[in-house]
């Protein structure tokens, strides 16, 4: 940490607001430079110079966090992949290290080394085992002294507390996020519980990534809020949820809605979405705001915009933002210039420009497609698998429920 | 230009297809280095890096042409801004000459220097007024040498003509291309004899960008060719287009959707619409292929994956891209895996996500919003004013007039 | 006709506005009497007092025209239906003729005796053959005394000219309405050309009917009026649309829609979509308005209130409704009450409540579906025989066109 | 009763399927013999042939009861309409007893009286001025002998309970529907609390009314069953839900959206939704399945058609519809023909021809709605006095809490 910068607890605990950076892994596959499917991180050795740009946008954008770009680099799911890189997990986590470095030492930002979910886990494998896989990128992170650890993206609070486990063993700050909704994690075990075994756990900031969009992100924060506070616990939030709209998912998030994960534009929240993400997660106590799948700098900026005079300074990118549209007041035209008003972005419903497609989908998964018998067939079985292992609750979700009535 | 490499018109004579980059203006604004409202590509100077980073995305998506990032680069355009820049015009100008040029070498691309249509031209100045602000960008591209040039975005077929008799002086093959749709100029000019004129200056490619959605500009350039043909002349054909469904527009464009320029996302176009994009263009027989506002790199590597058997190559970013969804092939849930092939990608209706919000919108513009009288009352002016200069066709759009009877 | 009633011509040429009935084959089918698919009028002799009440409801709801129920009653269309009927074609028609002409007694109403196309012309029978169908059922309307005669739902201007000229011979009033759009008759005969001849045949009312919604028809009424008015004619001219809503159309009207005829509930018009309707004819200079399929008499009803003004009545109907929702002035909750004004209603924009359906469909029909190979392969066999005969346009239209883009 | 008709409760113990009807006040409004606003029944004796026809209609469509035309017909509610009526409370409930009886001997239908809500028990009359206004209803339903009695379209379980034990003291069997969805009355009490107090009152038949579209109400209906069934009581359930889509109400139902009542068509179910609707509401347990506001014959008839082989008989009015549209075998055009089948029906997703409109709306009440300050103001004062009476539950309710994040 460069000297005289303050530390991820040392902000939250003045309760100042930390703003995070926004996903890599999805704006990357976008720029050319990670595969969707795999979505691994060699670029991070590969193309540096893209990664690096990418860590000077959200810095630019407001961001006071720095992720190293090593999701999924985890040597077991890089083998995974099934082709061979040139890299080895050692040199794409160091270098991911390094390039969150050097950007992080051009602003006010920190950075942080994460972990995430394990195929060994999903597969089976014991505690030692995928406890072994987590310490491994960890040696990295320690190498590198990173500011703090993440553990995130995990679907099971199990995995996620095993990772928190070895990281805390560091002595390094940890914050840990699941990818869940208020429907809470994969075994069932709510939001508030899983938040609960997180502390317990070591862990010092708890929350949500990914999977879902910022305003069921918030709630299931909100919920951990509640479970954290009627324990008796003490904690700092989080939240880092995807720029897409979802407000037809099942308990299992995007990676179900038939959009996912090349037909998921018509969804991507404008920035005015983003003021009122930014408002709601600020109101429900959360104080680490960033983002996941979907956003871009220009999102992080709008968080950033938002909470500006709670944070007291403008994000250095504003430089070419003007707020609430102001922009648009030298327009030549008077009714785009009737635009460069907040009131008028704030109410804007905005049309898709689709007409042929619905507004709402329903997502695959068991029970709730219909009509294609096979693949049905296949996901029963697959889901009864996971079933015997993971004790998945069998229940249809909540949305989805509500979806059947929908016509 | 590199020795060796072959020229605008060779390649297009020889009957290759030319792949375009996208729209710097719009994806530089998502990642913090314009402004949305001036619009002015002083970043080429302040921010080479970030510019040099989408140039090279670009190359790597396919493209076969880097344009200079000179839209709106003009003197009389830059001062209009209002606040004092830290460049020149010429500074700018020869910044983005060099990036371009840096970006080019490093794979098989041309540079092509650009101009667009300029306030001197709305206000009224003279024809030799508006020429010598051509002029003045001119000399920038005849000093750095670019391969072609190309002007872009004219709402008014005659500034248009003006441009290209400038450019032609360069001896470098010239393409121009007008904002508009299959209604013609802002004069009434249809598509056909717009074409016609631009030929008949000395244009050797000429077709549309920006303003419409891909499948109204690839109609657009259609009428464009019949146009030339039935005159018995001959020209290329290019097309450069909006990432952004816009079925609803009027005759100017999206300008005028209530959605722009900041909740345009939902009506972003998805990989899969590029490759139908890229035949219905190929179709067509046009031949020099690339994108406009709203274009990211990935859209530009799907035109190139569609086109991948006529021009015998994949793009370099293809590396990290299975073609029609083949990188799910891996995905642990089979229902995933099961959207690893080509007719569900090419048949998903996406959704938006957005239940509360229309799938079209009414535009802006004279006559056509309702209820807002003293905003309409304003717009008359204008355009009356707009009119007694530029005869402006008082008459509702086709797509207007469509859209009287939705509700 | 009743003492001391005006005709049908001398109320159009004082310049009146006469309100038609709305559409009895549709209404009935809901209420569980008539056949959707055979769509013949059986029911007046069958369920006499069903048909009687219909009448009525049109009556209070302000029509000035009791069309016969006779749609689909010529012989050859009534054989067609291959189940046995009950009665005989006379019997139907005399039946149908004695209920309208009862329930017009009641009030300010005129009888229209109706023919419309016959399945004779479809399959090439010879003039003199159609028009001896046509006669079969003039002499039941002879017979009964009816005011004024109806040639409605033509889809080729050659049979309507047939209808009118058997009409003619009457002596009565005669009316003549195509069911086509703003693109022609099935042959490519433009509105405006359609409406001369149908003028020149002797029809002193032309107009459209069915197969569009009210805008459509209105746009079309108004190009058979510019077409008549060219050609230095003289005629009055009525609508009687749809009540769907229906800009996804092909030239071949909602038949084509996918919806058509047990899916179409979503795109029923309100009864302020009514009112923007009649306005909008009478604008246009329509002084004949009425309704076809989808219409009930709440709909005529608001048609009638639009233009009470001008009529210097209001419907008895509106006994039982306040003007622009004026009746719910005195609900309970003060939300609902506050929907008691004019612009409350004119600008809602209603919702769906159907979130997984889109908002425009993909009307069947040749060149336009996709995917469906073995029903195109069918359609290309109908249509190239049908195209034989008729000359049906190859083109696709203007509206399947445009949806062509949309995703 | 006719002789030899068997009785409501033989019916249910037997484990027949009882066919309701549809709703009188909607359907008569739009046949233009109620005001919307007042919605009270004096059509009953002024218009008996309008009314008459519409019980033949149902009756015909397979409904097994003829509920009499006397909601909101309490005199309480007659006398706050403002406006003299020609008709006394008496005269009208006792026309309305002898048009359902009339109808009913026609087939083989019950005669059911019915009672709903009232102004008296809003306003905070006492338990016995509540109870006397019921009474006086009754009386007539006494002398006019009706088969069994309803009381239907309770907001509170309290009111409702107060109704059961007046009509109770008849005899006559007692069902008791109260107008709630899965979240409860208006004072927060489940749909299991209120079924088990209203068996408890002695209601033999219990379910929900109105105020939510089939899936909904079924929903609540079945949390009924559940609650009587834990308490280890017994009855028989019946449901009467909307015939339009509303997964977008809050907790008050389609009252507060704001397409209420006026603007409700794109909402309206399909004759397929219908079929739906009767297998979830079969499936679920319930054997009196009807309809409410919106229902119109052919809903009816899909309900008796979808569950003829359970009840051993098809409707009289499929005499005139084919099964899964089996009436379009017939059409000339062969596209329309292969919509003759169930699976294309079943599977539809109907298009609503309204490109502007959204699919879902946000419903009014208090804290929902926005930018409409000073009706919200109004709402909230009325609100706070409601609920200082009422206890209403002050949280948001399910629906409104997931559409908040909508946009």
């Amino acid at each position: 940490m460069a000297p005289g910068k303050k530390g991820i607890l040392e902000r939250l605990n003045a309760g100042e607001v930390v703003i995070g950076d926004g996903g890599f892994v999805f704006a990357l596959e976008k720029r050319g430079y990670v595969k969707a499917g795999p979505w691994t991180p060699e670029a991070a050795a590969e193309y540096p110079e893209a990664v690096r740009q990418l860590h000077r946008e959200f810095l630019r954008a407001g961001a006071n966090v720095m992720q190293t770009f090593t999701f999924y680099a985890s040597d077991d799911k890089l083998e995974n992949r099934g082709n061979k890189l040139s890299f080895t997990g050692a040199q794409i986590n160091e270098a991911a290290c390094d390039l969150a470095r050097q950007v992080a030492n051009e602003g006010d930002a920190l950075v942080a080394g994460g972990v995430c979910q394990t195929p060994s886990y999903l597969s089976c494998k014991s505690e030692a085992d995928v406890k072994a896989i987590f310490k491994k990128q960890l040696d990295v992170f320690v190498k590198k002294n990173v500011d703090f650890l993440i553990a995130e993206y995990f679907e099971h609070v199990e995995e996620a507390v095993w990772a928190v486990e070895v990281l805390k063993e560091t002595g390094k700050p940890v914050a840990a996020c699941l990818c869940i909704g208020p429907e809470g994690d994969m075994h069932g075990v709510s939001p508030g519980e899983c938040a609960v075994r997180l502390v317990k756990a070591g862990a010092q900031i708890v929350g949500v990534n990914c999977h879902f969009d910022p305003m069921t992100c918030v709630k299931a924060v909100k919920m951990m809020k509640e479970g954290v506070e009627k324990a008796g616990l003490k904690a700092h939030y989080m939240v880092q949820p995807l720029a897409y709209h979802t407000p037809d998912c099942n308990c299992q998030g995007f990676i179900d809605l038939p959009e996912f994960p090349f037909g998921l534009e018509p969804r991507i929240l404008t920035r005015w979405d983003m003021h009122k993400y930014a408002r709601e997660a600020y109101n429900v106590g959360i104080r680490f705001i960033g983002g996941c799948c979907g956003f871009e700098p220009y999102h992080i900026r709008a968080v950033a915009e938002e909470l500006a005079a709670e944070r007291g300074i403008m994000p250095a990118g504003s430089e070419k933002h003007g707020m609430w549209g102001a922009g648009l007041e030298m327009h030549t035209k008077p009714w785009v210039r009737a635009r460069a008003r907040r009131d008028y972005w704030e109410n804007l419903k905005p049309a898709s420009g689709r007409p042929l497609c619905p507004s709402l989908a329903n997502p695959d998964g068991w029970g709730v497609t219909k009509g294609h018998a096979d693949l049905m067939q296949q996901k029963e079985a697959t889901a009864s698998q996971v079933r015997s292992r993971h004790m998945l609750r069998s229940g249809p979700s909540l949305f989805s429920m509500s979806l059947d009535q929908f016509v």
